[in-house]
């Protein structure tokens, strides 16, 4: 195990009706905010309203921008950086999913350090202060509400980047599993991915002492497959495990699952360019490469492999090989993915294979990707072109 | 699941070495601190010289306070609440096991609040002001190096009572295994019993809709038991087992595990009975009533108490019907108890039965124990009698 700090000072509300504390729990902090979220859903199902009445009860004032689109956009951060200096607005209220939350972050840091705020993610800089961010989260998929990450599109390379910064850390997150209902099954079926990818990319790990966060990984897993079986066999309206499937998200990406290891985020590295070539969600991205990535490492510690196929996947170990075991996990999670209709394949989402070649060199622009086994563009060819087989 | 708020702000600081980063993290709040620890295997270790080297290079000034004794005494409590007012302290440094840590969140109450500190172990007033409290974890057992939970044993009675303040949560916690390879073998196995009662204590529920934190639940339970087995077959100098059983203890009680649920807590209230009225350990008080709980609550929530024979003790559910599997995984875990040196009735601990009907009237003097089934005084005394057997 290796040595580690772990800190989540996220204070996590949740369960039915909690949106219903935004204004109190706001008011603890200040009473000037940005409202910041999509226009969409959130605005159709009343959502929004609720938020601001009960902002009002508590004497919050806000001035509100919304637009957030999936892979959310550096331009509307500058708006939002502008509006909050403009206002002097003390903090950024995210409602949304995790592109809101992510987008909220960004004007929270841009707010209050100097410069360009997107030199933070191309890694040029860093800082410890940004405004206070609060979130409520309307899907579980990022994880954003209870991480320090933030993902970012500069439309006009297009370049997706992340920022890992403690001082983006929401400080309370309001999580009611019942705002899930409505959510289109597709994007249901991405944030599982999304948070099942966040946990493979902790759990893929060479460290060989970490059998505590091993069970603690396998097991969340376990219990996000099971959910999302219920959810989709009818279940879009079962409290029980979309709150399951919910606490699942933000425990995934909170860090306590990687404790003591090496995580890996090839996966999300290689992931970002098919968002940032095709537009696929980021969820769908992921549920092509992450089989794809155990495909192409099946030599690469196999015994950890056939563990994951045996452990979360179900698979006997006892007839077969650990090759053997490790692909038959595959198999499973690719007919999992399948079972709640994301792609698993390149032609599954209609992605053109023409451009591999030019996503490899781009994913690998700052260096060999992932930790697991160090991935050099010649890997990250082969990886996409095992997906699109 | 029931709604549930959860947020953790101890900084968590693991791992080899890390004792020496004492001086740095508190310069982060105060020069001026009271060191408290027992005086005997942390002076003898050379950890205390380590620590004010520490202390020292960052410029920290310290007055020093020892003679914490297992369940730790409110006379000390009082004595350090004078030292701290008259010298004007400003952080409660703990280092050494759960007893030193909880006697300085006990002090750090005191330190800066009116009137008698007992009166919150006594339920008759709570606050949400102390003094900031830190620690360096020798004995993993007690969580108390992120949780919010103080006991403390007023020796006039004697009574033993717990009080859980937000405010008393350790600021940072540092965690070393290495500290830990030479604890007597009692003690190891003691602390054992101990985080395996803290997630037992969680685990068993009524709240039918925790599948995560079950799978957590389990995972950790299995982690601390295989470690556990390493440790006491001549592994005490096994790092990573060692480290393993260490950030267990810790998660065990710092109520991840039982978000969304409605925790018991009849054992641990069983417990300090036999604590004051024998002086018998925490840890194997515990590993005396938790067997005995199962078994007298058999017909309760069965297929639950057949899960944890199933998922933690590997009773195959398939040979046995619910019941028979249940009491399997009593044996299991009585077998275990007793594998590391541990009682599990009172004649392994030369406890006299006499004294039963006494504890089961004082044990339920603020009211019946528990949640997963309410106990009156009679079945706290059935209870006892099945550990008595």
């Amino acid at each position: 195990m290796q040595n580690f700090e772990y800190c989540n000072r996220t204070k996590i509300i949740f369960g039915r009706g909690t949106e219903n504390q935004a204004g109190s729990e706001t008011a603890q902090y200040t009473k000037r905010i940005l409202l910041h979220h999509s226009g969409g859903s959130s605005v159709r199902s009343g959502l929004i309203d609720r938020v601001k009445t009960s902002l009002k009860n508590a004497g919050v004032e806000w001035v509100e921008l919304d637009g957030v689109q999936p892979n959310p956009r550096l331009s509307l951060v500058y708006k939002g950086i502008e509006i909050v200096k403009k206002e002097k607005l003390e903090l950024v209220f995210a409602v949304g999913g995790g592109s809101v939350i992510d987008s909220s972050k960004a004007i929270a840091l841009g707010a209050v350090n100097e410069g360009d705020v997107w030199g933070f993610y191309e890694r040029k800089k860093i800082t410890g202060k940004a405004l206070p961010v609060a979130a409520i989260v309307t899907i579980p998929a990022a994880g954003s509400e209870s991480s320090i990450s933030s993902v970012i599109t500069d439309e006009r390379g297009p370049w997706k980047r992340g920022v890992n910064l403690e001082c983006t850390r929401p400080v309370f997150s309001i999580l009611n599993p019942e705002l899930t209902y409505t959510l289109p099954s597709y994007q249901t079926a991405c944030g599982i991915a999304d948070m099942l990818a966040h946990i493979m990319e902790r759990y893929f790990t060479k460290e060989p002492h970490v059998e505590l966060t091993d069970e603690l990984c396998e097991g969340a897993m376990r219990a996000i497959i099971r959910n999302a079986r219920t959810i989709f066999a009818g279940g879009e309206k079962n409290y029980h495990a979309r709150a399951e499937i919910m606490w699942a998200g933000a425990l995934a990406h909170n860090n306590l699952l990687s404790t003591g290891r090496i995580s890996d985020w090839a996966s999300h590295g290689m992931e970002h360019e098919l968002t940032a070539f095709f537009g696929i969600a980021h969820g769908a991205g992921l549920s092509i490469l992450f089989p794809a990535w155990i495909r192409y490492n099946i030599k690469e510690d196999t015994p950890r492999l056939a563990r994951f196929a045996a452990k979360v996947w179900g698979v006997d170990g006892a007839f077969y090989d650990y090759e053997q075991a490790a692909l038959e996990g595959v198999f499973r999670m690719e007919n999992f993915f399948r079972s709640i209709g994301l792609p698993v394949k390149f032609a599954d989402a209609k992605l053109d294979p023409a451009r591999i070649g030019e996503m490899a060199r781009r994913a690998v622009i700052f260096g060999p990707l992932g930790n697991y086994r160090k991935l050099e563009q010649e890997d990250v060819e082969a990886i996409y072109r095992i997906a699109a087989e």
